[in-house]
């Protein structure tokens, strides 16, 4: 089988040995290679600064908002052929609408964003950050911060969850910083991202340079960094430490940002129960959190807080859901749940439910088996939806453990307090949710949730038809979260494309500023 | 000789050692000792995040902006007995002006910008930043971003050269933020911090736990932070990385910033020639930053940039002003600049200067003699100011040797690119200066600093006399740099109190977000 191509220095490379094999979580057959064998990664990353960022440089940020709705437009006309290769990786048609389609929307939300929010004209480099200041009594010394691209290049370093929306969530800010990109997908779903970087080539809308692609492993990438470059990392915690205190990176405090699995949170309000619409909000929330990509979202909800007294309710009408959850084949149309991204993967998540079981007990779901409609239950990555429960709210492994897969674990909590207490014992999480109707509770545990969390939900029947859940990043609002969570920011909006520009103090008399900032 | 105490858990503690010794940095008299022996760091950001926290979160920004007025008007009472302190670290009246009632100032800055921009009422913990998103079709679904403090300590390690505006100026917006300080001065100056927070502990202004004091060593310090403090450091690039790499800090993803060293640049424009004000304003900068605190100032000029044929000009107008500066005992009303901090810096700077002319020349001043007046020029740290002169600009050490002291190197350049290239092997500067009355000329020497600058003073007739300088940080401005500069940011008005908060993105319908939002 031939490896895939890299993309490096505007040519296609293909890799100098046979690579490492990729399975179609399906069926187990092997469908490619990956490799980065032969690269020059420091020849790659000049490529980048010399030309990648002078070619985006010199267009204006609504050239380059320009480039990004063109970019989706294209993209769009080719969804059903990445659907299909999406379904290899074991996603159901739903969950490569929130994959590619998630993706996409990226794009031409940042193309809005950088139409209506940053200037148009030549002023491609500049923006002018926030109000001028004035530093003297006579205003003849006033001082104002303007953001340019940095100058050299965004390596970006993807987890295998989501193979589309991943690279894009990362390439549409620095494109439209102005600065050049070199992706990096994960191995097991490279073959999808493979196919993707091929359509953005292929529809020559990208300045040369500005776009690389490095199929395998990052090899000796990490060493050839410059302080101008920004590394983001999505993965685990464990090898963001390694990237984090890469000496390369610690040297010349490279921009490093990382966002990392958490073991997320959902609160319901002891207001909503059972009979309540919010009741029935919580435990659908919970059951797609926990099927939505077979679970295999940094976002997805693994601590469900209710309130003891409802422990007993939630756990029956979730089972129940869980129960009805078709799980195999994602070409069949029954199948509500597809496989994990490879059998690796379920073993792993397999290791996590042994652990967690010594402090809790399966409600739904047996690790061991699975039914897969359409399927080979053991030459594809398949798993039943795995819901816990564990009524010793101290027990530490369901707040520190995350099995990547369809499996949470109901805790009881007893004030508002102590859910926040308990929330706080995933020490840092993307995203957390309360479902109630009562405001006060809601802020309440919202306020207390928020130093821990990147992004808070509150969800009830005034904003649940168009609420877009707990589990989805959206490009206006930022995406990362403290400690377990890697410490990060994304998106955002502005901020995300600011990530990718320097932030200067320029200080002058009003003739000098006004030079400097066309203002 | 009794050794200054320490401010921890709301207690003053004595050292159980005899300590490390300071001395005059005029006299080379021993006048302190310092220790952090017998400290329990662990209690003491327990006692922050337990006792501080609390209780600085129950009060309303207006409230913390109060304290910080206040604080800043007791102090400004005891300036007189500050700068007596002051003297004894090498500083002129002039530099304590710069250090002193530069620190009060920033304290009364973040008060004003406490007032102005910042929530009043009990709304101490939100910060609503930004606008609304609409998230849906139907304005049913809204999105927002709030700020809210972090729920740890703000681990504040300083610098030896500015004892009084350091502290102060990481102090002020912790404080503002809600989040509790333990500062850490470097040793060599920790007699005049210390007298700085005694005077802020007398006053009984602060709250329990807000406010802890660790003179001596960090010891095991760093061991105990968790994801929700935060670490700002500023002195060498060789701290930073042991600090930035730290097992406790990298494992949680602890917010660190750095702010270090950089070999800064000032750029004199090719219209400047001799005779016009703009060749004077850049002289006289030059000759300031140099002697000022000899020297010792983060963001003094290290490299001048002189266009090359005015390379001969500027050194001999420099020259001559440098001749006429009086060095000595800063008590004596004639001397224009003191002592470095101590003997061992002295040495440190003489050997950088050593390194500096293997590829320069001297053009003023003898690094191994100084006249000292009303001082012994040996016991006393004293050094002549050293100007030298690099004509070959791709030397490397001109523009990666620091020599932290009243050191700067004339270096030619011939083009606003080369001068922009030039700048750039600083690899990430703090503060950059262009003197020049051509604002096409500024634009495009700016524009290409900006990147590798973290903040950049342009310098004309327009502006002179109400320009604070090259080397002034300022509290509505960043201060900070990328790359060698450490990669951090501090102040620039309400970002740096946001550094202390974290941002979290909050979802829901619009009753709710104006719950939580109050808006």
């Amino acid at each position: 089988m031939t490896p895939l191509r890299s993309y490096i220095q505007d040519r296609w490379h293909t890799p100098a040995d046979a690579g490492a094999p990729v399975h179609d979580a399906v069926t187990g057959e092997e469908i490619a290679r990956a490799s980065s064998s032969g690269i020059d990664m420091a020849a790659a990353l000049h490529h980048a600064r010399s030309v990648g960022g002078p070619e985006l440089r010199a267009l204006s940020f609504h050239r380059r908002a320009q480039l990004l709705a063109d970019l989706g437009s294209c993209l769009r006309g080719h969804r059903e052929e990445l659907y299909a290769i999406s379904a290899r990786t074991g996603a159901t048609p739903y969950d490569s609408k929130y994959d590619i389609d998630g993706g996409i929307r990226v794009l031409l939300s940042y193309a809005d964003l950088g139409r209506r929010e940053l200037p148009g004209g030549d002023e491609g480099v500049v923006y002018v950050e926030g109000e001028r200041e004035n530093l003297s009594r006579d205003g003849s010394f006033l001082g104002g911060h303007i953001c340019t691209p940095i100058q050299g290049a965004a390596l970006q370093i993807n987890a295998y969850n989501f193979p589309v929306w991943a690279p894009l969530e990362k390439l549409a800010p620095a494109l439209l910083a102005g600065v050049p990109s070199l992706v990096k997908p994960a191995t097991q779903t490279c073959h999808l991202t493979s196919r993707l970087i091929e359509l953005i080539v292929d529809s020559g809308l990208l300045p040369p340079g500005s776009l690389q692609f490095v199929c395998g492993s990052a090899g000796d990438l990490l060493d050839h960094v410059t302080e101008q470059d920004l590394v983001s990392f999505t993965g685990s915690a464990a090898t963001a430490e390694r990237l984090r205190t890469h000496p390369a990176v610690v040297r010349q405090a490279v921009r490093f940002n990382a966002e990392a699995d958490s073991v997320n949170c959902s609160v319901l309000g002891p207001d909503a129960t059972p009979g309540t619409p919010e009741f029935d909000l919580y435990v659908d929330q919970l059951v797609t959190e926990m099927t939505v990509k077979a679970g295999q979202k940094c976002t997805a909800i693994r601590r469900a807080l209710v309130p003891a007294d409802l422990m007993d309710a939630v756990s029956e009408a979730a089972a129940a859901r869980l129960a009805a959850v078709v799980v195999g084949n994602p070409a069949d149309p029954a199948v509500r749940m597809g496989a994990l991204a490879g059998v690796g993967q379920r073993e792993e998540v397999r290791r996590c439910v042994k652990t967690l079981l010594d402090s809790a007990r399966l409600v739904s779901g047996d690790p061991d088996r699975v039914d897969a409609r359409g399927a080979d239950p053991e030459r594809g990555a398949f798993l039943t939806p795995l819901l816990l429960r564990c009524d010793d709210p101290g027990a530490t492994a369901p707040h520190e453990v995350e099995a990547f897969g369809p499996v949470s674990t109901l805790i009881p909590y007893t004030s508002p307090e102590h859910a926040v207490f308990l929330a706080a014992q995933g020490r840092g999480s993307l995203a957390g949710s309360v479902v109630t109707g009562d405001p006060a509770f809601a802020r309440e545990v919202v306020l207390g949730l928020a130093p821990w969390h990147g992004r808070v939900l509150v969800l009830d029947t005034e904003s649940a038809k168009a609420s877009t859940g707990h589990g989805s990043p959206l490009p206006a609002l930022v995406h990362g979260g403290p400690g377990r969570a890697g410490g990060g920011e994304e998106m955002g909006g502005i901020r995300g494309v600011l990530h990718h520009m320097q932030r200067t103090a320029v200080q002058g008399g009003p003739g000098m500023l006004a030079a400097l900032t066309g203002k």
